[in-house]
């Protein structure tokens, strides 16, 4: 598949909630479609544990390799809470307490006084532009093209909109789709063939099950709006020439 | 953290449409779920594209390093189903036909004339064995650590249960929580004493948000259950030295 755009990120989930299947990841879907939207490419996400050395490895390897890197969870006071300190030393940084992180924390606690758990969140890697958080106050942080995101979805979210005008946009991507009560196998020859006259679009096959018959979902996807209108247009006809109807046309720059 | 099984699993998770947002993934917590309470950890998860090279080269990756490997998605008929093809090339052995891949797709087509994309379905690399599919008929496959399923949630549980049997087990993994209108920032320094005085057992801390107050939710998991109790008796006493009543107690070895 080559409908990728030059700009590329990857995003890095942290948690042992996650690995364990405890919690369901939100903010990869969420980051997918809004990347999306913006012209960049998710190229990789890892999930990875709450464990500094894995952290700070997977933090420089995307750091060197990707336009941008997102990093959600792990930000918060308590001693699982080792994504910054990780991030510094990924980038052979001091881990230094931001006095605007700590103005921001007092000011949500009411409290000129923070115990030293709450002062944790204040800690950033040195250079460290903060990240607002409009929903709890404590920040994130950004680092070089590393964004340090919290794993809350709704404050993942927040910080993510409060970044935007930081990252460079590309032409969005566009998503086009049609479903059919046809198998893959029997569409696949005219696919294949369709994918090979447009190889810059990419054409996902994707069965699905319904109560009584089965069918397939097609998508297409690239950055070229009138080649995606054209190739959904071929696979119409395509599903049409086995005298099949197509149905759900998504038509959508959104999805 | 340290509550890490001696047996780890890689998931490869494969698919444009999971890093696009299109698609939720939902076989990540479903493995996380299963091979917990089989003892055995997954250290690390990765979603990357429908690319040969990419996947080959996470492939051969996960295999050096963990002692399971799971794929998921891309072994349908469809021009974009390159997993197969994919680790075949990751082992440097050749894809070849399988025949008794090959019945089991005559026998659910019911037709002894296959075309060539439902063909597909039935090579592997050499020498892999087969993993069944009671829900579609077509097959995963096995390659020395490497387990190649569906992507189809319903399908690829299917496949994780038959080859079951094939999976060095460990002591299960216990997990208790315990839930509590205190936040993090109150519990942490007593949260990091207990995880200091138990090492072998890993504590998570999880901020939520009700209505009109928040809390945190906190997490033990080890494989000694024994641990697990003592540590989570000792957490419950610590929300009640804040006068604070603990709540939504979770006793359960299966989640």
């Amino acid at each position: 598949m080559s409908a990728s755009s030059s700009l590329s990120a990857g995003v890095l989930i942290i948690g042992n909630e996650i690995l364990s299947g405890r919690t369901h990841d939100l903010n990869l879907p969420f980051l997918g479609k809004r990347l999306h939207q913006l012209g960049i490419t998710i190229a990789e996400a890892r999930i990875i544990p709450d464990d500094e050395a894995i952290i700070a490895q997977h933090v420089l390897e995307f750091h060197q390799q990707y336009t941008y890197v997102f990093t959600t969870g792990g930000i918060g006071p308590t001693h699982d809470d080792i994504t910054s300190q990780s991030v510094a030393k990924a980038f052979q940084r001091p881990l230094t307490s931001n006095p605007a992180a700590v103005a921001l924390l007092q000011k949500r606690c009411g409290s000129a006084t923070l115990n030293d758990h709450q002062l944790k969140m204040a800690l950033v890697p040195e250079g460290a532009q903060l990240i607002n958080n409009p929903v709890t106050g404590a920040p994130g942080f950004r680092i070089e093209n590393v964004f340090v995101f919290a794993g809350v979805p709704k404050i993942m979210q927040a910080m993510f909109d409060s970044i935007l005008p930081q990252l460079q946009t590309g032409k969005p991507f566009v998503t086009m789709s049609v479903q059919c009560y046809l198998g893959e196998g029997k569409l696949a020859t005219g696919l294949n063939e369709i994918q090979n006259l447009n190889p810059e679009v990419d054409i996902g096959s994707y069965p699905f099950w319904g109560v009584d018959r089965h069918g397939s979902c097609l998508v297409v996807r690239a950055q070229d709006k009138a080649a995606v209108k054209q190739v959904h247009q071929q696979i119409i006809q395509l599903i049409e020439s086995f005298g099949a109807t197509p149905f759900d046309i998504e038509d959508s720059e959104l999805t």
